[in-house]
This record gives structure tokens, C-alpha cells and sequence, in this order.
């Protein structure tokens, strides 16, 4: 422990500064720092984070001294802003709030006006020749003490507010609306109720002494460390206990003083475009709960932009000195912190003075200009840039939203499943919403859930609501493939397919046709049409894919089933696919009826003439792809899903068969009964489908090398990778690679090519992953690890289940994440190394990469790039933010690298950005780390 | 390879012996064994495995030499036999057989009565003076030779057997029934007609040469080591290629030469009963494939036994001296191999030829039973007596099992699911069987599959048949705890519930009420009511489990669910129960209803509400099963199943809820909807339960502390270890064991009473398995591995649907053995090396044991005893095989130990067997093995 306690700020010094953050907290570290580089910062002290671990590691006593360095603090204090606490004619107030290392919001407790008494009160009214000022700021005080620190809400039995409570009463009696109306004997008379109420309530009066004051205030503060919201708020996040709070004891300072006060927050440039000028509101005579209260509305501090109807002034206007001063300021702190910041101000009688100043909350568009603007203005390096961008934040780049303006009606909420903004009429069957849509209507698919069955009326919605289902639930996966937004797991609604209609626990019903608004980034469900805004890709966006495209060292492909999700894929900077599910291909039109033909059929003979018919489709399919990707590889995936989940379940759709096939309804639903399965993710599915039916792997293969060898003829460079789902055995690659291997041969001997491919398997079993030597000895020429069935088989966790019991292992602290969100390192991560280390054992150069939902989210990229992997892959609209994720690793890695290698010049300029794997070999980072044993 | 090609026998001595399988294949190795040791065996000899193993490295030729070796060895033959290969006048006639390492009964070719020709079937006929029996010789030598060697019947297009056919059309000419009416002129004309055939068929004639039919058989033999079925054979049982097969080429003798001729095949001991007295049958003037075909009835080759009617002469009677050298080789044998000998041996006018030697197949009992007399007559020691027995057999002694003798109408087969013999009516619903059994009737219990609400009528019926569902199934499983007879997955059956009735494909119909046989051993499903015999456990018995519970290391537990379990179990040899399912107890009567309240309920209030009524029921449920385990540890799992398993599914049931609950019927269909999973198996269950409703688990733990308070005041010892399943992460461990502990601290406040109890965890997700030291130090006093769900999770395979697959796995030799059945030792082994491992680094006395299927497999228990883990449990009625699988693996370490240390003079003695773990401390046995990384 520091032997130093308290740490000075203000009067354009400090003893801290911003790199003392575990010590002071975010808040004092920040108020320090300011201080220090000059700007007006009303003085005060933070007693540290230290005291406060102590005081709990020593039975609530607070460290021998303490009390000593307070008192020479508030020597300093006094001295500073030339007035003295608890001194009758001149009293100095004070204010005592919490600041951890991190924000926690509201977590804590905080005391303002600490020093009030009924003598103070008469020097403060002297001094502010305004009484009514006055008497409001202490019986604020009184009841924020007798609540916060005292503790009378808690000890009242009969009312949620005892304060609030007599206040009520009062307005009532004398016919007051708002608390403006009431008068200065008013707030006098209530300063006396309160101070009778905490005396009956409690049996101690409220304490007079401003010294008493403020050390129940600080015991308060350091008290609210444990209370259980905050306790709570930190298991969630994942802070330990032991960090402790540190106390901030500051001088108040008051917006509210008259005319010549004004309080006010400010953005060092727009926080909602990027655009470089100063943005802040401002209302005069107020105090800063009074702008975030919404009462008044605050006015434009200056005239960069329009000004609203019905405002005339701005600060810069009314106050100029004090503007400029503040814009001075503003570029003073951009320079010094290098970024967007977020300012708190207050104007008393015409000083300014610095409340707050950190790191600004900006969108993602404003994220991505202000980055690229501050590289142009040679405040920050590319690399800088490159680190300021959430990746998550991209998203919202890609994605239509709603205009943050527009008011909205939640009705229920749910997982946000994949973002973005639709709008549309319920439907309630995939039917349905194809019908519907090719009427030109705009629909939003609800369902229980989604089945592969649905995927022709998801393509059609504008966007899919499901009540069951968790991140990577069926409807999650796809509607993120394809981009749509969705919201899905929304226990909070029932859906009632008999009367097509849903009701939500609020007691809203929507009926077919309604039209409903779904937000597939925050998961809420809204009644009615809502604006929504377009998404809009800027020049800044470019550049920053341009500057990570050149540091990032692990490939990223896109996950596509379609030409048209490849282009996109590509125009979004995908390298290639690393996954292409052919059973997404069944669906459309007759290819079902021939699938469905082919799983009925009681021979191999039936279920190859089936297959023929399928042949030719799976073939165009393939072409269409080849063709967009030409020169980048294509992972294709044979048939992964259990044949049940092709067959008809209404009876409709059996009907329809049975005209198309021939076959009687009884037939097809036997079939059904037989496929059924208790568990289907472990069931008859994956390679167990090739190696049961091997006529179905044969003609895939020859649909890809048939689509390979017409795009090969047409000069397109095909680059196919044929992917083996669900191996647990080598075995079963053995056996599958053979069937691929003799259809290659035969179909370069009918066309007459040589067409290059790779034979490669998913790693998505534990097993496959302990005996990843095994399958790359028996001819895997590359991995790819499907993340989302690997962690399902790990944990033993159904994604489809796991939204029941989810919410309890997070606020339990079970998890602190999804774990089909991010990867989960020591389970999940551990079958990944220890896979990637077997496999690369046998075949050192073994092309290994990640196809799970996990390969779109930036904490497994940057894990990926850690453990050496050479590509990953995600949906197309996640692949400008791996690609930032993966950039903001390797820079990660070259400041290592620069660190542990200080006599090397400039070692991140020396490595070589990734080869994208379409030029001549499959890229080969070095294995970053050993792989744990 | 050796320069010796070929190894002659015969003469009373041998080039090989018994110890060179390899060279000399099995038939090979023991032909000379039997030579060297002065048995009268007709002389020949061995072309060795490597002369095969080079004609196919070499194409198809045989190494240099060989035929010179060939011509020196008949010459011996020649010279032991006195007689001459393709003489005119005394012509020596040979067989020539394959002879693998190991038995492949029936794969590979056999060429007999070669040297036969037109000229030397004269020489027969004056040396045997009985020409109809040489011209026999002869046509079946053509007949075979056009076969076996030239492939007459492959190449035939139009007939299936076309020699057979030329002898059906002489029969009919001459209006014969059976063969045996052929007159001498008849065979004669079949040798020329046959001939003919083979000219016209292939355009070669039958080779007159005896040395070129030699050559030819010769070759034959060799490749039939490569026809498919021979190919498959071996692929099935895991034999290499490589092996080869010999060929035995020996001299021809005859048992049909006249009434002083004879043939039999004899045991050394009763192979059914173990009895020790000369045991065999034989037939005068007869070849061996006559004792096989069953035309004439064989007798008894002595008096030990009362003869069967109409049996009037034994072979001691017959050929008083004969016998006697026959009884004397017995004796002679039986010394030798210090095993029960199967004998083969043929007497030529009455001079006595031994065949074959063999150790002989045997019953359960009789292993057991000539075990024990063997180390009674000092013949072996008592580790080989524990040696020689086959785990799996033991099994069959504690079940009844069907009269060998009666007949058989098999209309289906199934999966052999849980061994023994059951008899009954069928029913097809739990319902039903109980109801039926009330009355008093035997049932047999007909399902799809069946569920955990079945228990009741399951426990009822006297076996099991379900149409699907594999080994490992929930039928099964249940079944096999029950010891009660299943057959499980008979896809060969449809299940029509509607009209209580199942049919097989063979077309039968079986309705509810018909009388029906399973054998549970065999898998076989039988029309009618079959006779059965009680399974008798004799002393022999008792005497072998001795020996074995002197030497294993490893504690052998097992799995029982109540105090009827328990008892057989503690009868049948458990040192304590490894796993009990306390959901199993919630089916019973009133006991579902209340579970049904609890999960109906809205609130945790609610829910404690039903609780409170499970309570007294859970509670009595344990006591029972301390009372009867006194001293010994019981291992009790909380609640593991998903909620839905519990609720009812038929409208009867949801009235008869709605009655009891006074719920409506659509909230109770509405919360099935709502509990309903996708895949159970990976969904709300095991502590997942537990943690979002820790009211369960302080119900089930108080239930579990109150009973073992009640014992504990009668002085019954209890031993509780509490176990949470399905733990993933190690927080989940602690937030359970907090509620556990609490309520302990509660109980044993209350009761006044201390109870030591131990609180672990199930290990049976990977993920559990690769963070094992995490849990063990969250606090887990022992792990029990559950391999049923490893298993699951780490192949990603679901043991109710595996079955539809698993029949091609094993064809194709992707897995050796269902995984389910026997451990898998790459994969799931790696999982519990590494758990072990991790486990033990952070508690290097953690007690480990195994609690799924495996625990019962004797392979696994031999697997489990090499790594170190302290006990294995499993179905009651596999506890001694467990017992005895774990003594054999002691015998094998201390043996290896011995070699290792030639010095130590008798390590094996100075071995501590395990002290059970009820005596004072958990065993704990060494590791065995350094667990691999």
C-alpha cells in the first residue's frame, strides 16, 4: 500500500494524473489530469482505491493518518477556492462521489452539498444574495444525507420515499403543480421536516458539524462498494472485489446561481457523424440534473449547425468570453487525450469551470471518421486509428436502423439476434411470407422457431421473429447469414399458429397483418411502421479497411451458400468461402421434391435416380459461385442436416408430394416416424449421411467438379475446397475421401481438365479434435472448426436449448459470456490448440481455419490469430469487422514483439501482411503460440 | 522370413509345435503338437504362413524351393503312411486345408481324397476291397476339385450347382430318395459325367496328375486367403492381411471303411456342465461330415451317463481297446494343454487317428466348474483359473435362459440388449403391464421405445422388447439394472399402438395377449410360450469370485436406484452403490403427481410447496437403501433428467393431473410446449436444474441427510457421497455444493446427529474433463466419470439414434465395437486420462470411479484398473463379471511386473488387494500408468 492516502487536484495542479487510474478511480485520475494541464477544475482530493481496501480488509476502520491528510486536503481546498468549510460567512460546500477503475454507473453513492447547516446556510444566502438558492441546495442535501447516508428510506417501514413523501404533501396542500412554484419559507419549512423525520425515524438527529457531514459522506461512499447492485454489477463484468473505490471530496460548484450561471455537456466533435466541430448543449441558471432531466431544453452552444426552431441564443452568443475559453479547451484536451472527448461545464457567475472530461461514446460512423480525420490531422498513427474502432460497432455501419428519433412502442424483447432495423407485416408461416412478399408486401416471419424448411420465406422477410432460440438458434444463424435482421428467444411473446396471431406478457396481441417494427441490434419488438435510416459506407470506412487489410495477418472468409451472398461476401472483403452449406440448396423450388424423392426411396438404385434430378441444380449453384469467386478458394460443405429435416409436416406439403411422387401419404409419414430422432444434433447427420448413403457425397462431388471443370473451361480460376462435416473418426474421411477422390477422377477424365482441389473435414467433435493426427495423417489436407457444434458437444449445451437457462448462468456468473457468443478458451479453445497441434505435428503446413458463428465475433478473431489459425470465416456482413478485429491483433502483437525486442528497430514493419490465399499458396502464419498441451 | 518352407508331422514326432501358431497357423501348430507328443495322427505337413505371405508380395509365385521341400515332405508322408501319392496299387490320398493363426471357421477352402484318378481308384478299390466306397471318394473328389480348384460353379451361367444337379437328375431317372440308394456303376458314371462337365465348362479337363491336383489345391488354399468373404472376415475381427494363411497337406484316413471304422468327436470333460468325465459320441462307418449333417444318430462313447432309448452299444463297449488308447490320450491331452480338450479322431479299420485338438467351447457353468477342479487337481494354478474365464460369461449364470433343446420360431431379431430368457403376453403399454401383472399375468412389455414413465410397468413385465434404441437406450439401460431380459431396437418390427399389435417382417402378427419369448442373450424375439431353466450359482462359483476378490485392486461398486437393487447387489459382491438415480424414485404412484405440481408451479413457492410433499418419499427412499448397505458408501446423483421426461403425454394422464393439481389441461399441455427441447440429451438437465431451482437440490439434500440422520440414531453406519451431474464449469459446482453443505449444516443442527459425507461431481462432458482441476479445487471430494454422456458428447453421438448407423459403422470397420459398449480409448479414454490426471495434480487423493454402461464392460474394467481409478460400478447383476474382469487385470499387471523384475521372486504375492472402501478409508490404488498428457 502507498503510504501516501489522499491526492490533491485543482488550482491547475494535481498529485495525480491519468495513468493513476487503478489508484484514483476513471473520475479522480481524470479531474488530476485536468487540473495538471491548466484547465479551471474546482479543487478537491480523492482519498484512493487502496483506503478502500483496507478499510474492508480491516474491519471497516480506515487506515491510521487518513484523517489527518483529509484535514491538510481541505486546508488546500479552502485555500483555493478562498472560502472555508463550515465557516459561517464564507463556506466552502463539497461534494463526495465514488470512482472506481472502471465506470459503474449509478452503481455507488454520492453526497452533493456537504457543508450545509442552518448557519452556512445564512453564509451561503450572504454570499449568493439568494436565499431561495440556498434553502433549495440544503434540504436537498438534507434529504440526499438522511437517505444515502443515514439511511432512512431503508428504515422506513411505511414509505417507498419519506422525503418525497412530505413534499407531496405540502404541493397538495398549498395546490402547487411543480416543485418550481415552491417558495424559500417553503423549502425552509421542509429542511426542518426532513431533519424531524430522520430523528424519529432514526433516533439520532441529522448531524450539524460539516466535518461529521462529510466523514459519514465518505464512509457512505466507500460503504456502497458492497450493496448488492454494485456487488452484482461487478460479478457481470468481471471486476474483482479487491479493486476497491476511490472517495472524490471537490468543491461544489453551481450552474444555478442567476444568469451569469449555465451548466453544460459538449463533445469535442459530433458524436453521431464524426464531423469535426464543437457540439454541446447548455442551459442557463440550471444545474447538470436539470439538463438530463429533460424539463428544459437545452440550447446549441454555438451556430455550426442550424439552430432548432424557437431557440435564438447560443453560449458562444450569450457568453463569449466563456465559449471561447471552453473551444480552447476542447482542442486542448482532443491534442492531449488524442480523441473525441466527452465534457462536463459548469458556469458559476461567469467562471467556467471543468467537471468532467473522458473518452466520448460515439456511433459507429462517427467511431470510424473521427478515427480516420485525427490520423489526417496527425494527431494519431494508423495504427492508433485502427485500435479507436469496436469492431462490433462495424455492424451497425452495414445495417439499415431506425431513425434514433422516432418513438418507440416495445411490446416485447428478445435476443438481438442478428441487427438491424425491419419493419413489416406479421406472417406466421414461411408460406406465407412468400406469398405475401411476391404480393409486394413487406413481412416479418414470426415463428416458435425456424426450421431449414422456412429459409425460402426468411430470404423473403424483411425480417424473422421467433419466441424460442438462443444467438446461434437456427432463425440467429441464418438471418445473420443473410444479413436480416432478427430477433429471436423471445419467451415474452406466445405464438398462437392456430389463430395466426402472437401475444406478447405486456397483453399486446398481433394478428396476421399487423405491422410490427423489430430492432435486430437491441432485440425489442415494437407495434406499428417505424422510420427507419438506410446504412451509408463512407470514404473513411474504405480507408480504415485499407490500413487494416495491411497489418491483419490471418485470412477472413466469408460464410455463403449463394452467389449472391458470395458478392456480397466479396464486395465486403471476403477472401474466399470458407463455408458453403449445400443443404441450404435443397429448399428452393423442386429441389426439394427431389430431396424429398431421394429420402423416400427404399434403394440406392431409388436414391440415385432422385440424386440425378438434384444434380443439375447443386451444379448451377456451384457455377455461380466459382464464377463470383473467381480466383478465391470455395469451402464447400457435403450434406451436414438429418434427412428428417427435409421432410414435409403439414399436410399440405405431404399432399403435394404425394402428387409429385406418386407415393401415398402414409409412406411419407412412416418415413417421418422412422427418421425422427431424440437428439438430431447428434444424430444420423454430418459425414454418418455420406457413409450410409454414398450415393449423396458422389453426387455432390460430381455437381462441384462438374461446376468446376464448365468454369474452368470459361478461363474462371476455381479454387474448390470439399469439406467432410461431423468426423469423429479417421475412418470415416478415409472412406468419404475416397468416394470424392474417384468422382474427381471421373469427371477429369469426362471434361477433360485438371481441376485442383483440396479434401479437408470440419473439427467440431471432441474427438476430432484429440485425434486431429489421425485424420490428418489419413489425407485431411485442411481443418476447419465448426466452433458452433464443438462448443455444443464440449459443453454439452443445445443452441437451441441453452435460451431457457442462459440468462440464470449469466447473472449467476456461470458464464461470462455466450459461449456460442465468444469462444470459450479453456474447454472449446483447449479441443482448438490441442486439435491444431496434432494436426500441424503430422503436417506442419496444415491449412487451418474456423466456419463456427465464432468466426464473426472479435474476441475469438483476435484468439485466432493468437493460436496461429490461418483463416476464419463468418457471415458476409461480419467481414469488415474481422478484418478490423484481426488488424487490432497484429498490432497487439507487434507492440509485443516491439516490447520483449527493444533493440529491433521497427519490428511491425517488418512482417509481411498475409498472401490472400487466391495468389499461389494457402497463407502460413507462423504459429503464434505453443498450443497448451 | 525363415529358409524352412515346410514343416512335416506325423510318426510321433514333428518339426513344429504348439507354440508356432504364426508359422504354422492354428491347425498347423497343433497337428504337430499332438505328433511330438506320440499321438497316432495321420502324417503330413505345414506349407507356412510366410510361404503365403511371400506368393503374394511376389505375384502370385511361390517362393524357390518350395517344391522341392514339398517333394522331400511327401516322400516322409509316403514313407510314415506306407503307402505311395498316385500309385497304382497302394496310392497314399491326401487333404489339403488352410490354417490361419487364428479360427475362420468356414472362410477358406478345403481340397479332400486328393491322388485319386481312374488308375489309382483301382488301387484303392483291391486295397479297401470296397469299390462303392472308393468310386464315392472319387466323385465327391472331382465334384470338389471342379469346384474348389477350377471354379466350375462360377463359371456356369446356368445352374447354381450344376454337379449337383447331374446327381438330382440321375436320382430321378432311377426314381432314388437318397443318396445312398447310388450303386457302384452309378458313382462311377457321376466321376465321368463330372468330368465332362468340367471339359465343357472351362475347356481344361479335371487333371489326372495327382501332383498337379497337389499343385493345384495347393494353390487354391492360398487363394482363397483373399476371397471377400474371407476378406471380410478378417476386417471384422481385426486380423492383418499380413497373417497369410498355411496350408496343411496331410494324409487321407477314413472312418467309412466298414464296421471296424469309426468317427467321433469327444470332449475331455462335459462342455455343458463342466462334469469331469470322457464326454463325446461317435458313429461306426462313418465320415465326420455324417456325425455333422445329422442323418444317423450319433452314440455316447460310454456308460458315464444312462444311454438315450434305443441306444444299445457305446464305442468302450464296441472297440473296448480303441477306446481305452482314446481315454488314455484324454488324460494324456488334458495334462498337456492343461485345458479341456475338444477331440476330433477317426478310426480305419480299427486303428485310432486323432483329427484335431482343440480347447474346447464351454457354458458358463462348466468354465466355472472345470476351473475350480483344475486347481483342485493341481493341473493349474488358481491366477489361470480366474484366467480362463471369459467375464461376459458369467452373466449367464445369473440369468434363467431358455432349455437348450427346445425348438426355435424366431420372427425377429433385435439388439441383445439386457441377457436372460423372458416368456409372456404382450401388452404395449407401461399401463397395461402393470395392470396385467396385478392379475397375475407374466407380460412382456412392446414399445417403440420406452421412457422413464414406463419404470413401473418395465419393473413389471418379464421383459423388454422396444423397435428402437440401441444398447445403450433407455430400455436397455433400465432393463439391465432390473436384470431383466430386453431386446431393443428390432427394427425387423412394426409397433401399431392403435391396434395393440406389432408386426415383424417376416409377416407375423403379434396382438396384445399373445404369448411371445425374448432371449435377451441372443436378441432373438420367438413366438409361444418357450421352457426356460433357472440360472444356479454353485459353489464353484463362490470359489472363483474368492480368488478374484483376492486380487483385483480396483473397488467394484454398483448402479441401484432403490433398496430392492441395493440388495441384490450387496449379494452379488458391490462394496457400495456408485450411482444412484434419485429420479427414478419420482414415478412411483403419488409421487409423479406431486413432481408434476412442482413443475406446474409458477414460483419457487409453489414449487417448494410440491417438494415438501417428495420429501417424506425421497427421504424413505434413502433410508431404505442405507439400511441395506450399512458400512458400505452410497452415491446418490440429484435430479439429472430434463423437467419434460416428467410430465404426462396421454389425455388420460393430463386429466388425471387436471383432477389431482385442479391446472387446467391447456396450461398443462402449454408448459409441455414450453419445456419441450430439441435436444434433450443437450438441454435443461442435470445441475442446469439444480442451479436455476436450487430448491430441488435442498429438497433432494435434505431428504439424503434426514434419512441418513435416522439411520445414523440406529446405528446403521452411512456412508453418503452427494453427486452433481452434468457439471461444465467449476462455479456451477460451488454454487450446488453451497446448498448442499447449507443443508447439511440445517440436518445435522436439527437432528443433533454429525454425518460425514462426501460431495463430488459426475465428469461426464468434455469440458468437465479438460478443466477437472478446476473442479477438484472448487471443491469436488470425488469424481465419478459418467461415460454414457462422454461418450455421447464426444463423438456427438446420441445413443437412442445411433443405432440406425451403427450397424454400417461396424461393417465398414469405423469402429471396432459400439462405443457405447466397450470405452473408447482415443477419444472418451484421453478425456478420462486427462480428467484423472488434472484431478489428481490438484488432489493426488481424489477418489475416482466410473458409473456409465462401461463400468460393465470387462474390457473397460480392465482399461479403468490400468489408469488407476479407485472403483467402477455397474448393473447388479454385472458386479461379479466387473469382480472377475478387474482380478484378471491384476493377474496380467503382476505378471508384467514380475518380467520386468526377473529378480523379485514372487511379486504377484506381495500385492495388498484393495481393502474394501467401507472398512476404514476410499481405496486408493496407485496409478497404475502414468495418464497421458
Amino acid at each position: 500500500m502507498a503510504t501516501k492516502l489522499v491526492y490533491l487536484f485543482g488550482g491547475r495542479k494535481a498529485d495525480g494524473g491519468s495513468g493513476m487510474k487503478n489508484l484514483l478511480g476513471g473520475k479522480g485520475a481524470n479531474l488530476a489530469e485536468m487540473s495538471k494541464i491548466g484547465l479551471p477544475v474546482p479543487a478537491g482530493f480523492t482519498i484512493t482505491t487502496e483506503v478502500c481496501t483496507a478499510y474492508y480488509a480491516n474491519k471497516k476502520k480506515y487506515p491510521a493518518g487518513l484523517k489527518k491528510e483529509v484535514d491538510a486536503a481541505l486546508k488546500h481546498v479552502e485555500k483555493i477556492m478562498g472560502a472555508v468549510f463550515g465557516d459561517a460567512r464564507n463556506p466552502l460546500l463539497i461534494s463526495c462521489r465514488s470512482g472506481a477503475r472502471a465506470s459503474m454507473p449509478g452503481m455507488m453513492d454520492t453526497v452533493l452539498n456537504i457543508g450545509l447547516n442552518d448557519t452556512t446556510v445564512e453564509g451561503l444566502i450572504a454570499k449568493t444574495k439568494n436565499a431561495r438558492f440556498a434553502y433549495d441546495s440544503y434540504r436537498r442535501f438534507v434529504a440526499m444525507y438522511g437517505d444515502v447516508v443515514m439511511g432512512v428510506k431503508a428504515a422506513s417501514e411505511l414509505s417507498e420515499d419519506p422525503f418525497d413523501e412530505i413534499i407531496g404533501a405540502l404541493k397538495k396542500k398549498k395546490g402547487y403543480k411543480h416543485d418550481t412554484e415552491m417558495t424559500t419559507e417553503d423549502l425552509k419549512g421542509l429542511v426542518a421536516k426532513f431533519k424531524t423525520l430522520i430523528k424519529d425515524a432514526l433516533g439520532v438527529g441529522f448531524p450539524e458539524d460539516p466535518r461529521d457531514q462529510l466523514w459519514g459522506a465518505i464512509g457512505a461512499v466507500f460503504s456502497s462498494w458492497m450493496i448488492p447492485r454494485a456487488a452484482s454489477y461487478r460479478q457481470i463484468h468481471g471486476f474483482p472485489d479487491d479493486w476497491g473505490t476511490a472517495v472524490n471530496v471537490q468543491a461544489m460548484v453551481f450552474g444555478n446561481m442567476g444568469d451569469n450561471s449555465a451548466t453544460g455537456v459538449a463533445f469535442s466533435r459530433n458524436p453521431s457523424t464524426g464531423e469535426n466541430y464543437f457540439y454541446g448543449e447548455y442551459l442557463v441558471n440550471a444545474q447538470g440534473e436539470d439538463v438530463v432531466a429533460g424539463i428544459r431544453t437545452p440550447s446549441p452552444i454555438n451556430r455550426e449547425k442550424a439552430l432548432p426552431s424557437g431557440v435564438n441564443a447560443t453560449l458562444a452568443d450569450e457568453m463569449p468570453k466563456v465559449y471561447n475559453e471552453l473551444d480552447h479547451i476542447r482542442k486542448l484536451l482532443e491534442k492531449h487525450y488524442k480523441d473525441m472527448q466527452d465534457i462536463e461545464f459548469t458556469i458559476q457567475e461567469g467562471k467556467l469551470w471543468m467537471l468532467q472530461c473522458r473518452n466520448g461514446k460515439r456511433t459507429a460512423q462517427a467511431a470510424v471518421k473521427i478515427a480516420v480525420d485525427l490520423v489526417k490531422e496527425k494527431i494519431i498513427t494508423e495504427d492508433e486509428a485502427i485500435m479507436r474502432i469496436e469492431p462490433e460497432q462495424l455492424n451497425q455501419l452495414l445495417l439499415p436502423s431506425f431513425d434514433p428519433g422516432a418513438k418507440r412502442q416495445i411490446i416485447a424483447t428478445g435476443l438481438p439476434a442478428s441487427p438491424g432495423a425491419a419493419v413489416g407485416q406479421a406472417v406466421f408461416t414461411a408460406t406465407d411470407a412468400v406469398a405475401w412478399a411476391e404480393e409486394g408486401k413487406a413481412v416479418v416471419l414470426v415463428r416458435m422457431e425456424t426450421s431449414p424448411e422456412d429459409i425460402n420465406g426468411m430470404f423473403k422477410a424483411k425480417g424473422i421473429l421467433t419466441a424460442r432460440g438462443g444467438m446461434t438458434s437456427h432463425a440467429a444463424v441464418v438471418a445473420r447469414g443473410m444479413g436480416k435482421p432478427c430477433v429471436a428467444g423471445a419467451s415474452d411473446i406466445t405464438v398462437d399458429y392456430e389463430h395466426r396471431q402472437f401475444t406478447a406478457k405486456s397483453g399486446e396481441t398481433v394478428r396476421e397483418g399487423d405491422w410490427i417494427s423489430l430492432d435486430g441490434s437491441r432485440g425489442e419488438i415494437m407495434l406499428g411502421q417505424m422510420a427507419t435510416i438506410d446504412a451509408k459506407l463512407t470514404g473513411e470506412f474504405s480507408t480504415i479497411m485499407k490500413w487494416a487489410a495491411a497489418r491483419k495477418q490471418i485470412g477472413v472468409r466469408a460464410n455463403a451458400d449463394t452467389p449472391r451472398d458470395a458478392q456480397t461476401a466479396r464486395e465486403l472483403g471476403a477472401e474466399g468461402i470458407g463455408l458453403c452449406r449445400t443443404e441450404h440448396m435443397f429448399f428452393e423450388g423442386d429441389r426439394i421434391t427431389a430431396m424429398r424423392e431421394m429420402i423416400l426411396a427404399d434403394n440406392a438404385e431409388g436414391r440415385r435416380k432422385a440424386l440425378d434430378k438434384l444434380l443439375p441444380m447443386q451444379r448451377d449453384d456451384f457455377y455461380g459461385i466459382f464464377k463470383v469467386m473467381n480466383g478465391l478458394p470455395v469451402t464447400i460443405r457435403t450434406l451436414d442436416p438429418p434427412l428428417h429435416e427435409f421432410l414435409p409436416h403439414t399436410d399440405e406439403e405431404i399432399e403435394a408430394l404425394v402428387t409429385a411422387t406418386g407415393r401415398n401419404a402414409a409412406e411419407i409419414k412412416a418415413k417421418s416416424v422412422e427418421l425422427k430422432e431424440q437428439n438430431p444434433m447428434l444424430g444420423h447427420r454430418g459425414c454418418r449421411l455420406g457413409l450410409v448413403y454414398p450415393e449423396i457425397t458422389a453426387m455432390q462431388a460430381r455437381a462441384i467438379f462438374e461446376a468446376a471443370a464448365k468454369a474452368a473451361q470459361e478461363k474462371i480460376k476455381v479454387l474448390p475446397e470439399i469439406m467432410i462435416p461431423l468426423v469423429g473418426h479417421e475412418r470415416e474421411l478415409i472412406l468419404q475421401k475416397e468416394v470424392v477422390d474417384r468422382i474427381a477422377r471421373e469427371v477429369m477424365a469426362e471434361k477433360k481438365v485438371r481441376i485442383k482441389y483440396l479434401l479437408g473435414t470440419m473439427i467440431e467433435l471432441p474427438r476430432a479434435a484429440l485425434i486431429a493426427d489421425k485424420i490428418a495423417a489419413a489425407g485431411a489436407e485442411f481443418f476447419s472448426y465448426g466452433t458452433n457444434d464443438l462448443t455444443q458437444t464440449t459443453y454439452g449445451l443445445s443452441r437451441d436449448d441453452s435460451g431457457k437457462f442462459l440468462p440464470a448462468y449469466l447473472s449467476e456468473g456461470i458464464w461470462e459470456k455466450d459461449p456460442f457468443v465468444s469462444i470459450d478458451a479453456d474447454g472449446v479453445g483447449f479441443l482448438v490448440e490441442t486439435g491444431l497441434a496434432k494436426g500441424r505435428a503430422v503436417k506442419p503446413d496444415l491449412k487451418i481455419g474456423i466456419c463456427g458463428e465464432h468466426g464473426g465475433d472479435p474476441a475469438t478473431v483476435k484468439y485466432c490469430v493468437r493460436i496461429g489459425l490461418n483463416y476464419v470465416s463468418c457471415s458476409p456482413f461480419r467481414v469488415p469487422l474481422a478484418r478490423l478485429a484481426a488488424a487490432q491483433q497484429a498490432i497487439v502483437d507487434s507492440l509485443t514483439a516491439a516490447q520483449t525486442k527493444p533493440t529491433a528497430a521497427k519490428p511491425a514493419a517488418k512482417k509481411t501482411p498475409e498472401k490472400p490465399p487466391s495468389k499461389t499458396s494457402p497463407a502460413k502464419p507462423a504459429v503464434k503460440k505453443a498450443a497448451k498441451k
